[in-house]
């Protein structure tokens, strides 16, 4: 690594970082890319929280310095999915509601001598980002609070796209084109249907993404549903059958988060898994499975249901470098952001250009972004509501461009691990 | 690729291969390895049966000379998961029971003035090559009959293992691994328990191989449970009621085939699944996610299933060196051995040295191979049934060994795909 800007004379000007929410295969090159630019713009020490904002409270968190040695270990912490530092899904109550906890973690902040907090999170924890900021400023602390964006499921208002999201996309694109290699295996004389369960609970891009493995020597799924768009039970039997006496092997994506009119979602019609998270969300599983079965009861033939599962989000053995590229940009502008006096802000992914696909990273302010979902604009979804358009392709596609090969010791890659 | 040996005035000598049973990783380069030896042997139509001998029976088949061009396309084929000429499960009857079923493939193979027939297969292939060889003695037929092993189950006797297995091994090794990670990042104040369920109906090799993810940075799974040792659910909630005491985040590594005492499948024991394939073998799916909810309806735990489903078989983006290059050796080593004169005979791959790795080709006897399978020994499980030895890893490591990298075409591994 670069040698750090020192000066003994100066006062400590220290950084914690965090992780927040659902995994994804990028989330750990955004706090690489924090690490270094933090070291290079000379702040003493870097601290990681352990368990984001959770873990803070009890005062767990390490340095840095003592988990990453070397630029071999930052290009191996670029490689390694899931929150390195650990995850929590932890939602602050309104300030009004506690200041309690407000002046516990900013009493934790001051002993530390933080001048920078940086959290990478999705939604809720943007959520976090604009509590403390504005907390800090009504109360007269000095801290500098920044956002890194951080999802699989590209729900995140106002930047381009996530980090995460172009890797996961990149998996799910390559499984299914594998998926459907398997399947055609034994189409002859046989007719079977593939669903596939794609996470995203409310945004329907990764279920989108599933339309990439069409490609020069694969048709990709026929059809495929969004949780934007209400489900039509009836309507997607009636399109199944016409299908089948088209074509023999029929592959279908589904997002885990379709509803149909009354509001049910698909999971919830076979009685399946009911398990509400910290943020209230409900945990979807056994939509592919349930819509296997229908079909398999009202047509006779041979279905498969299969769930990406949380390999869709933790793969990062099949990374895009794109996204990689840019967790780690990110990373390091949310530092640079903080050190020249940005607070409450959010880093976002800018697109310059798409052909050849430039991006860049952008500050906007968090109160913007917290909360607001973005979703797939209807006009990127056919008006029969089962497949996406060219637009969405053209989206999507620069952002799975590229790998990361993974360090591969003894058959496996390797992965950087916290030391405690 | 190298030119043929070519005589004009020779008499023609064409070659038929096909490929039949569970779609692999690695059962399109024993086929590449087929056509390359081959050509290089100066048969003059290499033929492809589509969809196995089901397809030829309805003279179902192709020129390969018309599919594959160049070494670039025995490259891609390398890397292409699934069966490139269609699959089947086709059971030929008995002798006795139907002759004209025989005369009919005879009259086939002779307008096609074939010489070699390869079959790239597991246990139910064999059969096939047994059955024919065997008239073709009886008969007086010229044709040379040879099976080329395949399976991911790895339960193919004789053979020290089979091709497509070590590339599966690598696959769920490596997600394993992704898994753990994931799992861990939410592990703050918060217990949970992974159950992975792994193919394998009666053969538990695949299932062991989640052990690998046992490395230096990982723990790997907590407990492995095989098929080949009876299922005792009572003693399942107890050990990992212990193991909870100790540790938060559980990993639990089951067979799809994991059965109770009175002969149940443990998939069964949630009334889920129950499809029989041409072979009669029952397709067994949810016993992971049985499991889980067994564990959280007794422990109130959170608990998840994951499947690896058909990834685990055509994941060719993951594949192992090793593997994908003994496959190439063996469909080679088929050609090579009807070229001097063998039939009923299988391809094995015998281990030569373990360190350093080596393997050859030999040839076995179809008579001592088919129906046999091959377990897991006793002795390779642990004493409480829950986790394999030291012996087991020392066995399959050298076979994940090396990449294949994809090749990689806007973004997604480009495969080879049958022109009609």
């Amino acid at each position: 690594m670069k040698k750090k800007k020192s000066d003994s004379n100066a006062k400590k000007r220290n950084i914690i970082v965090g992780q927040s929410g659902g995994p994804t295969s990028a989330i750990n090159s955004s706090l690489a890319g924090v690490y270094k630019t933090a070291h290079e713009r000379g702040f003493h020490t870097i601290y990681g929280m352990l368990n984001g904002i959770q873990g803070l409270l009890d005062e767990q968190y390490v340095d840095l310095s003592t988990q990453i040695h070397s630029d071999m270990d930052i290009e191996l912490l670029k490689r390694t999915p899931s929150a390195f530092l650990g995850s929590c899904r932890y939602k602050l109550p309104e300030i009004h509601e506690d200041l309690e906890i407000y002046e516990k973690i900013f009493a934790i902040l001051d002993k530390l001598e933080i001048e920078a907090f940086i959290y990478i999170g999705g939604n809720d924890s943007m959520d976090t980002i604009k509590k403390l900021s504005d907390y800090a400023i009504v109360k007269g602390h000095k801290q500098k609070f920044l956002g890194v964006p951080k999802t699989i499921d590209n729900d995140l208002a106002l930047t381009d796209h996530t980090p995460g999201f172009g890797s996961a996309a990149k998996y799910i694109a390559a499984s299914t084109k594998e998926i459907i290699r398997d399947a055609l295996g034994f189409s002859y004389h046989k007719k079977s249907i593939s669903i596939l369960e794609v996470m995203g609970r409310n945004a329907g891009w990764l279920t989108g993404a599933t339309a990439l493995a069409r490609t020069e020597e694969c048709d990709g799924p026929d059809l495929i549903y969004l949780p934007e768009i209400t489900f039509d039970i009836d309507k997607f039997l009636e399109t199944v059958k016409e299908l089948m006496e088209k074509k023999d092997t029929i592959i279908i994506a589904v997002s885990e988060g379709i509803k149909i009119a009354d509001g049910r979602y698909v999971c919830e019609l076979s009685g399946g898994a009911d398990y509400v998270d910290a943020f209230g969300h409900r945990q979807l599983q056994g939509t592919a499975s349930y819509l296997a079965g229908f079909l398999c009861s009202q047509l006779g033939c041979k279905t498969r249901s299969i769930e990406f599962s949380t390999l869709q989000r933790s793969a990062s053995h099949m990374a895009s470098r794109v996204d990689i590229d840019e967790a780690f940009m990110v990373g390091g502008a949310a530092v640079k952001s903080a050190d020249e006096g940005d607070t409450g802000k959010m880093i976002v992914i800018d697109r310059i250009a798409d052909d050849p696909y430039m991006s860049s990273a952008g500050v906007y302010d968090v109160h913007r972004i917290a909360n607001n979902e973005k979703f797939v604009p209807r006009e990127w979804v056919n008006e029969e509501g089962n497949y996406i358009t060219d637009e969405f392709i053209n989206y999507i596609e620069p952002l799975i461009q590229g790998d990361y090969q993974p360090f591969i010791v003894n058959g496996l890659p390797q992965h950087l691990v916290l030391k405690r």
